[in-house]
């Protein structure tokens, strides 16, 4: 439901009327449903005014990434007069949905008022799609038939370019095995009995060809590189944005366009040729084989009933737990590597991370925006967001905002008393009695045990502490069986818990 | 004792041992004394090594002000090589104290690894400090004399020039009335004889010679323009910034100097010749009956007993109980500009505004900061933070730093159940069932009743729930008796509560 | 031969060897073969690396458009480390040429020494090529079928697409009228039967189907908006940009794709369906009529035989003695507007405007990089350079290059003492007479009858003072017959002449 | 005369009347007395505008300082409505005047019309003056009189404030040496006894205690740094900026005030104590020592006789012939350094060069507006602009603007065919017979003997081309006579010509 957003930031006098309701009709005209945002005294008047319009409007707390949006933005404006608004919120909505998507940014300042507007601007329609090249089509069937470890990655591009159709047809005409990035996850379910997510490192290692679907070969795919790809691996890059064909590693075949349309020239071109990638194959069995002990160490961590629980038991019933079709918001540092490995999706566009830039403090928004739309649009669909307790901190007063609109967002706040790792509360205490804490507690270290959960129960939330197996099944139960309010699960972890020992350290952003 | 910051934002992969501590040493040689930061991957380093040097670090949730920094700084720059490092926090540090303060800029990249450092940067002195020309001090004094309606206005550059004692015997020799902005309250005891902040808006309205001592004319002070200032009104403006000088008003006399010199060649004047502003003039008797007039509609409002509270009764009590060298930090609309007038400061330095930018949510950063400094000290001076509901939600994960780090910290939150205004619960319950809050809800209001208290509980900090003056009073006593933890006073006010009637409104930026 | 371009900016001290090596292999190695720039100490290093990496170096007198770039620049970025340089480099080419060809700006520190490169970059292949999705070509075939008075427009995105024997066939069989944007003249060329250029005003206005290929509905074509153009127009848009798609008029069917691309699968429905637009229509009539009687006023006009000549008759000469394969470079304003419907283009990327932007200055820059190509590849083609004597007083000083490297180039100043208008030299005399010229001269007035042809001759070059008819055709020939040197020809106009009257004065930037 | 300039960069469409004559009285209000611009069909209507309102109007051929001007300014400003400009044009005026001067930016945009103006904004009056804290004082006097080598360092800060006749009198009571900055001759005469400019080197590099005034210790002052400066100098700092103090080397006085008043405080005080350094000492033996025999080399290579002549013997007989008050222009690299040393001054604030930055093509500017400016007030003093070949290219054409408008500007082009250094024109042609020249030529070579004269007799002023000392002394004296037009003097010296050999080389921005 979210595939481009445009920021209107607003600063004016409390007299502008006539402007507010413009911007309100433009932004309503563009289709626009909700509108998220931090009141103050030139807001109100857009703010009511767009709930006059028919507009949802959801008053925020706090919203860092104001900022951050201009800078990064497609495309950012400041309309020269009142007259010109219309058009330029018209070309703000449609530039972040056409292309690749992304955020726009209109700036509308507060000198323009009591104008008359002479202009009708109607709403843009869905975005042009544009088909590969019918020779690229064919050299690309021509390198993946040449394929001995083939493997197809799964990108946000697939998942914003609604590919899950064809892409599921042209993953089992080929019998080809896939792994989803972690916004891709969902454009094929997890539990596809060709995903091979379980051995990604091993696939990503020894492929000799890849199909990259929309995903960009940056820090989260390790830049295609050794040590983490082969060197000689070919790549058949599909993307709608000429620009990022080559970044990091040069295509054998670049097919550029939408992704839908190229995923269908492909399976059209399998089909006709009738080839399918054999299952009986030394790659299948080193991956199936892989994934198996893969599993099986996961689960043997899995099912360790120590307390306090380490982060694979967390994830371990959190996932049997979780309906097939919610939405997962996640962010953090081992509480999002874990997760996107242990909580699987199997519906597309279901997944919303912290994203490319690693920003934290996004994930409450992302599941509040969510959270809207499916309430408002009756879906019965749960909005879950697990949190690392460093990432919490950075806007946990939006509780109150999922309070205020009763909307029954489950929050799992995976607790280990600090960033990357904490102390016990005993270790706490002694430290605090050698002396001055920001002399001698590590920077790393958070209060132990802090409650979030009483956060929550604060603004009349449900609040949960969590500290057994037990604990956690129930409480989470009773969150999904809670349709009215949201609820905060703080469940404490052992501080000392890491992820499982990793072939490679999964790259994160200050590795860079 | 914040009379400048130094924002060293930071990003480097993990193995820069030399460049942390290098930064560290740097910053320790410079007198730094505290870190106030958000840990991640590339930080700890430096963080491990500014404690390592002896230096304090303070690891906070959020840090928003970041990029705001950057772009409102005095100076930013780049180091382009290690050993560039130690010259650059110096010119940092020093540009930040010299001239007139502000935040400077130090962004390091990662890239600097291994080098050695030839270069010895010692710590950079106190600033310089500049006279008045001696010619434009006898025009002053001149114009002083033939004041019929003399006022001095004392800002935050008096404040941070230190000038308290040279103008406190100004004021005391000269006889002259005055006033302080927000900034500049505690320069001279609010309660000071010759204090007229009580008529603030008379005495801005009538006085025909203003001394301006350190303050700008911006939208805190109306401009210094009708219909706030009478438009013939002389200004005698001392500053230490030339460029300051004339800004929206052009200035009978211009003093450019440091503040506090410059009182001082004035006291010296004014002592030579021996003159003296008479107190039984028509100028001081009108000043003094509408101090009257206005305490006395302060002291009805604020001896209403009803329930919910109102603004007057809420600050009345908290003033009574407060320590006169309290530091008091506030941010809020009503809350600050109420609290303006209210809460009473003796000691200069002591009062912590969101500042001429009106930015939000930077309150219990500054609580943070104060309390380190205090407590590090050990002054046995108390913080007291006195927030709005609505600007408590921008930071208010921050209460679990105050609580990690036993700083004592009070925060009185003046909750209204909304951003200007709310609703009380039953309302909300009513509107509730009507439909979806998104759609109904007016834009000001947020969940009635939050109870705030229980943010402050969740981390082991002390939580009042306030709806009486007893129970207001009884909160305060007991948080100002506990020095080992921090307290949250929720104070529930009636939502329709409000200044009372102003001669003109106090113009907020959103009026610019 | 110029589709997209990269400026390296360099800043360096003197002893980077290394450095200079690098940046010119990398270069080399993206098939970079000229480099343009301005010599001082830090970049003469870089320069005779590029020399002797065998990249060409034409030295520059002044390079105004370097801070431009860097503005609108697709790309920029500074490498962190010089082993990062042969990609930023592989990726600024690569951003260049891929999607919208543009300028990007690569940063180069001086504090990049002596490493080590352990990465091969090597050159980026060819843009990836996409088509229009089928559904929607079907939609524009019928679209055009249903057409009353269709009208093809061709952009610079047909140019940089190479889309010119597709489109030849294409208009041939469909029988469509066309006419080129200023930098998509010579796509086909300007004498073709269906080109309708000479009816622009009305055919622009009339019709009701456009197919906008490669070409953007801005100041230079009106904005696609009344009074310009039909209101009720179908635009089929024809694009390789999906954020271009809706600017400014909704399509009623967007191709999305390459120019060529969608050109020839338009050809190819076209002629599986048979399908022409028939000659005898009222459409065609109109428009040859139209023609017609255009070319009866210019013609006219041309003839005149008074001087000083006016506009008309100074291009008519002009076009009729020009080899129909030159390159045209053009900057002014009347001088541009007229040049572009009196200089005829038969070959496609001939024709280079001052552009989008009307930036002035780019002119001779733009010669000398043509003249250095056409030199360096031998092809026997001239650069002709038609500026106004405004326009070429802002790089000037180019010709000292042009004759340094014996650059064949000519350039043909259209002087009219002025900009947009002079003054005779009699009236200057008398104005100079009554007093002050800064006080009494227009300000669009330049010194009468300057002698830019001996600016020329100062530097070795051959000039030519030219008055009339014969000076002008006797001073193109010999320029044109001198394969050694460059030429200007300075043609004094009458200062009082204009475009003949038009319909819709042709939009400048400054009417925005 | 040129202490700040305003630029008003204005964007706008034709009907604008109103606000185009609003900025011209906002300007003239100020006392702005000339405009410098570009004329486009925007601006023509401010240009009239400014003429009706008595403003000079200078029309240029290319403006390219306008986008650095934004970049460095002190205070950038785009008014949101017509009423804000004369209050904004009023700050941008008084801003760069007050403080360091300064540029500043006023960016107008089209959209403001036919707006009323309500409020009058008056002239701003001149800087505020400040001095130094009188401890301050005592302890310079106290570090000087302690002094064994003592030197006085005069910057560009004493001739922006003044300080000629309290400089003089300080220098000559005291019996101090000193040297000007490249700015800040003139402040006192060159040929003053005390001036020890022709010691430049050793005295930098030997005194003990340096008394800087106003100038900055950056590349051109070595930054104050060994191996230029002895690594134990005592800097007694004086300057306006508190940001200033204590950059690169730390001060052992800082002295924060006025340049004019802190040396009058100086004065006053050695004049009160009696002391002054004397004649006899080591120093200044050592000195007056080390400029005799830097004159006798330097007169060596002024009176070699060979042709080509070398650059000692050009500077010598220019020398010779200028008169001492007129307004010296440089830039280059050898002409401008070589120029400084060679080239007296008598007056202050008459030399211009290319300044901090090095930014090359300002000095015809430069030219043009001094011109304008000493023809407006009718002074009699000529401008003389000492250009190299390469930076007279930049914007060579501005010699139309002096012929268009009279200005009697001498322009000096000492021409080594090349930048640092050409080759001669034997070479030149054996080079192209050896194939094509970008890939032979040096990049640092320009056409040998370059005809620039004959760029100045295209417009109608006078050219020399000049070989000998006959040739130069005689067009210098008839260039001299001529108050009617500007003459070019275009000096071919021996291409290999180079300084004489420093002991350290001048440090140029290239070496940062």
């Amino acid at each position: 439901a979210l595939t481009g957003n445009v920021n209107i930031f607003y600063y004016a006098a409390m007299e502008e009327v006539t402007g507010a309701q413009l911007i309100a009709e433009a932004l309503k005209t563009q289709n626009v449903e909700f509108m998220f945002g931090i009141v103050g005294v030139p807001i109100i008047e857009v703010a009511m005014a767009a709930q006059a319009a028919g507009i949802k409007y959801v008053g925020m707390r706090n919203e860092q990434a104001v900022e951050a949006c201009r800078l990064y933005s497609k495309f950012s404006a400041r309309p020269g007069s009142l007259e010109a608004i219309p058009s330029v919120v018209e070309k703000a909505v449609r530039t972040s949905m056409y292309g690749r998507p992304g955020a726009c940014y209109v700036d509308i300042s507060g000198d323009m008022v009591n104008a008359k507007v002479n202009r009708i601007v109607s709403c843009c329609p869905p975005p042009p799609v544009s088909l590969a090249d019918n020779t690229a089509i064919t050299e690309a069937i021509s390198v993946l038939k040449g394929a001995k470890r083939p493997l197809v990655i799964i990108g946000k591009g697939a998942a914003y370019g609604r590919a899950e159709s064809a892409l599921r047809a042209l993953v089992e005409v080929s019998g080809l095995p896939f792994i989803p990035t972690p916004m891709g996850k969902g454009v094929l379910p997890d539990n596809h009995p060709n995903c091979v997510a379980a051995a990604r490192s091993r696939a990503l290692l020894q492929a000799d060809v890849v199909l990259l679907l929309g995903a960009r070969l940056n820090w989260i795919l390790h830049f295609g590189l050794p040590p983490r790809f082969d060197p000689h691996v070919k790549v058949i890059q599909v993307d709608l944005c000429a620009e990022e064909m080559g970044n990091n590693v040069r295509p054998a075949v670049a097919l550029l366009g939408d992704v839908n349309a190229v995923v269908t020239q492909l399976l059209e071109s399998v089909r006709k040729d009738g080839w399918k990638y054999p299952f009986n194959t030394e790659w299948w069995s080193a991956l199936k084989e892989k994934i198996a002990a893969n599993a099986k160490i996961s689960k043997a961590l899995a099912l360790q009933s120590a307390v306090p629980m380490n982060y694979y038991t967390v994830f371990h019933h959190i996932s049997q737990l979780l309906p097939g079709d919610c939405v997962i918001v996640s962010e953090g540092a081992n509480t999002m590597d874990i997760g996107r490995t242990m909580l699987n999706n199997s519906l597309p566009r279901h997944r919303l991370d912290a994203g490319t830039f690693g920003t934290m403090g996004v994930g409450l928004g992302f599941a509040i925006a969510a959270a809207s739309v499916e309430k408002s649009q009756n879906t019965g669909r749960r909005v879950v967001c697990v949190e690392g307790d460093s990432a919490f901190g950075f806007s946990g007063m939006e509780v109150e905002t999922m309070c205020r609109y009763n909307l029954p967002v489950i929050i799992i706040v995976v607790n280990n008393n600090g960033i990357y790792s904490g102390v016990d509360p005993e270790t706490w205490k002694e430290m605090a009695k050698m002396g001055d804490l920001t002399t001698i507690a590590p920077p790393v270290t958070l209060l132990p045990e802090a409650r979030y959960d009483e956060v929550m129960t604060a603004f009349g939330g449900r609040g949960f502490l969590v500290r057994t197996v037990e604990e956690l099944r129930s409480a989470l139960k009773l969150s999904l069986s809670d349709w009215e309010r949201p609820s905060l699960l703080n469940v404490l972890i052992d501080p000392a818990s890491d992820r499982k020992q990793q072939e490679f350290p999964w790259l994160t952003r200050s590795n860079l």
